[in-house]
């Protein structure tokens, strides 16, 4: 194991990539229309590679709402409901209830109108374990609540990032191994696409979480095999 | 019916009241503890009246934050997290990721504080049909997502507000009626809390939509009773 050096940057997929996959798949390269994003800098950087127009990112202040009634009435749009083709929503800090308004506009005015999630990852890992940190997932939910839409979400263990994968590197997935740190999401993406499947302890989810899953017939999330980390794999290669 | 003199402002019952009156019964006026409020000026006035302290309303803009990474990992709270014992949240158009990050810590780091939602509506009503404005739901789903935690709901069909009721009134469940314009929140709430039941056919639903109800088994949004609208009983009781 280790990093190979065969193994680049174009060896990793990251969800902003497979956001601006999914994107190109539904069509919205062949239209002359923007995506409306709420997100940080991965998914900008990502549109930009593949020259996807975008707006909306950054601060959006409700103070630019001249409007001084507690309500929202009228709601300025930066874009006309027919110039956007898609909304896409990942973890964005500047969220607010103006980019909720926005996007829940744009998804309801227009049935056409994509919505793709990043992730529903309810929070997300930080230095310090007693601040939680809130992760796409919560916005994702308000967006969908506001909407009455359901979004495509292109994290695992949904199917675009797999989608993704098959395209750019052909892989066979009878050949192939889902190695990861979660039940619900690493694991799962392997067993619902037919790929064999290795939980590492090194994470998350422990041997008490595959039992549970086990008792619960949860056979999605248990995987085939597991090691206590990615390093334990390292001596059986060698001596191969 | 119309506006009978003894109908004054006190006959009116309005979901504020109902978070005030939640919060005094869950205890939090026998503690020195205040109530983190994502809300706007109703909540506040009935809060006020009770005497509860309060914080957080208002803008709360992450430019406070010094931190230019992506992720907000250090969130400074406005009080600790001992001193908070409830986290109320309603319809408020300053919500945000700061807010939604500060909520979700309350309620995570301290599992006995109490987490209210004044009403789950998705969207509510404004004079333009084709502008989407999110109500309370959206917020309350993304604080849900983000804490894990299940909120009580205040608002219709939600037993709070009968309590409330209850309690105000000394009412006879047998010898009242409830009247709505909706099958899944007015009927709703007066079938669960074993009431006579009327729907109104002048605001959301309508006959097909209690025979829909009626076809798929749904009895708790069936009501006894419609009428074309509330004045359509006036001729009855005049000729009593």
């Amino acid at each position: 194991m280790g990093y190979h050096p065969s193994i680049t940057k174009d060896s990793i997929v990251n969800p902003a990539a497979v956001v601006a996959d999914t994107l190109n798949r539904a069509g919205i390269h062949r239209t002359d229309k923007k995506v409306y994003l709420i997100g940080s800098q991965g998914v900008q950087d990502e549109l930009d590679n593949l020259n996807l127009e975008y707006f909306g990112t950054g601060p959006d202040p409700i103070s630019r709402q001249s409007d001084t009634r507690p309500f929202i009435y009228d709601l300025e749009l930066d874009e006309e409901v027919e110039n956007v083709g898609a909304v896409v929503v990942g973890y964005d800090k500047h969220f607010n209830y103006h980019k909720l308004m926005k996007a829940a506009n744009y998804l309801v005015q227009d049935e056409s109108c994509i919505f793709i999630a990043t992730n529903t990852d309810e929070t997300c890992p930080g230095p310090n374990p007693d601040t939680v940190i809130p992760d796409a997932g919560p916005l994702v939910a308000a967006v969908q609540v506001a909407s009455g839409r359901e979004p495509v979400v292109v994290g695992k263990p949904h199917t675009p990032a797999f989608d993704y994968i098959c395209h750019r590197w052909n892989i066979n997935p009878d050949r192939t191994m889902m190695i990861g740190d979660r039940t619900n999401t690493d694991v799962k993406f392997g067993r619902d696409h037919g790929l064999r499947t290795m939980l590492v302890l090194s994470g998350c989810h422990q041997v008490d979480d595959i039992v549970d899953n086990q008792m619960n017939e949860l056979d999605d999330m248990v995987p085939e095999f597991y090691a206590d980390c990615l390093g334990a794999l390292a001596p059986q290669r060698n001596r191969a």
